[in-house]
């Protein structure tokens, strides 16, 4: 088993089979010792974080395998903070894929001319470009085209599929008497045919989850899900 | 005859018949001094500036007129450096269309990742909000359709004028030895039916063209152009 990256979140590992093992560790973004899902650097190293984050990870990749909706997991041992997950491919040098409920962090920090905080927002897609140097920048659907990034073909699976993705998590949060107000997603290309599916994780880690009007941290997000 | 605008680059005022005017001032966008077409504040004087933009938009417009492209104009009177347009309401608070054939500008500060300088963009379309406080920040078609500023059917009008209209700019300064990089366009809803019309100016104010290689300033464009 050979370390081939270290993310801000997780290292990953070769396996010998293919697959890839993620190891989630128990950093969180964030800026001054405040955990921020948008932020781009290590903010705090909150104990846990890491097996909180994969329990949920795992939790949402089974319903979603349940729903047939595609994703690169194959298994999780929590005790070990690891996911065993197929080989795939990023588009370009990666780009994150977000969903919004309302309008809250960087989409109000755009469009904060048009929109109010935390109105509602109709499942709003947009995708960002991963380049810390440039602060993510948003991207439209044509660029990515033109850059050799994303086909247009490309974008409507993985517009459908994040809006899909986004649905179930709501849903689910809702059960728990959360609010789901955004959530950050990760695509790549699997296979001969280059199918799009999710990776990374889905954790308290990158969605901002509410309850009574009061921001759930992503620990507490993994307990009310799975303990409440 | 009423100022009812006064704007960085130009006032406006209404005139009696319903049409307004606007007068070309000798102020252009820039930042210490050096002129920027991208820039929101005004950088520096240049005298003789209004009059030379009036008379490259006076040109431009006219051509445009020739090839049944809509746009606010009615007339110019260079010597008081005055236009008569059309009513138009702008979308939202106003939108900036840029169109591109040389990756510059903000496009490079935000997708120098996957972009190169001066890498050739097959007259990529994007829109950005004028919102200084923001920076003006780019906005997706998606977004401009949710947030009530332009739906999705006006948004194919106006990406296909902005082609439309590029390339008669583009095709204009080729023919005297000029390349276009990019132009920023304007447009607005006249009339009952909400046309989608060209508005405000076409100079060297708000594209960047280049002979042998070497940035155009904005008054020597129009003497290339009009005089040349």
């Amino acid at each position: 088993m050979k370390l081939i990256y270290t993310g801000k979140t997780k290292d990953v590992y070769a396996l010998e089979d293919g697959n890839y093992l993620l190891r989630f560790k128990d950093d969180v973004t964030g800026e001054n010792g405040v955990f921020d899902p948008g932020a781009n650097t290590v903010g705090l190293t909150m104990e846990g974080a890491g097996k909180a984050g994969l329990r949920l990870t795992k939790y949402f990749f089974e319903r979603l395998q349940e729903k047939d909706i595609p994703t690169h997991y194959v298994e999780a041992n929590i005790e070990e903070a690891t996911m065993t997950v197929k080989p795939a491919s990023v588009f370009g040098k990666g780009l994150e894929v977000i969903c919004r409920y309302r309008a809250v962090g960087s989409f109000l920090r755009r469009y904060g001319l048009y929109a109010e905080e935390g109105q509602p927002l109709d499942a709003f897609v947009e995708v960002t470009i991963k380049d810390d140097e440039r602060q993510d920048p948003p991207i439209s659907e044509d660029a990515l085209d033109m850059l050799g990034i994303l086909s247009t073909a490309e974008y409507k699976v993985l517009k459908e599929l994040t809006r899909s993705i986004a649905d179930v998590v709501k849903t689910e949060l809702a059960a728990k008497g959360m609010e789901l107000y955004d959530i950050k997603l990760e695509f790549g290309r699997i296979g001969q045919e280059g199918q799009i599916v999710l990776i990374d994780e889905i954790s308290g880690g990158n969605m901002r989850a509410y309850k009574d009007g009061k921001y759930v941290e992503p620990l507490e997000l993994t307990r009310l899900m799975l303990e409440g």
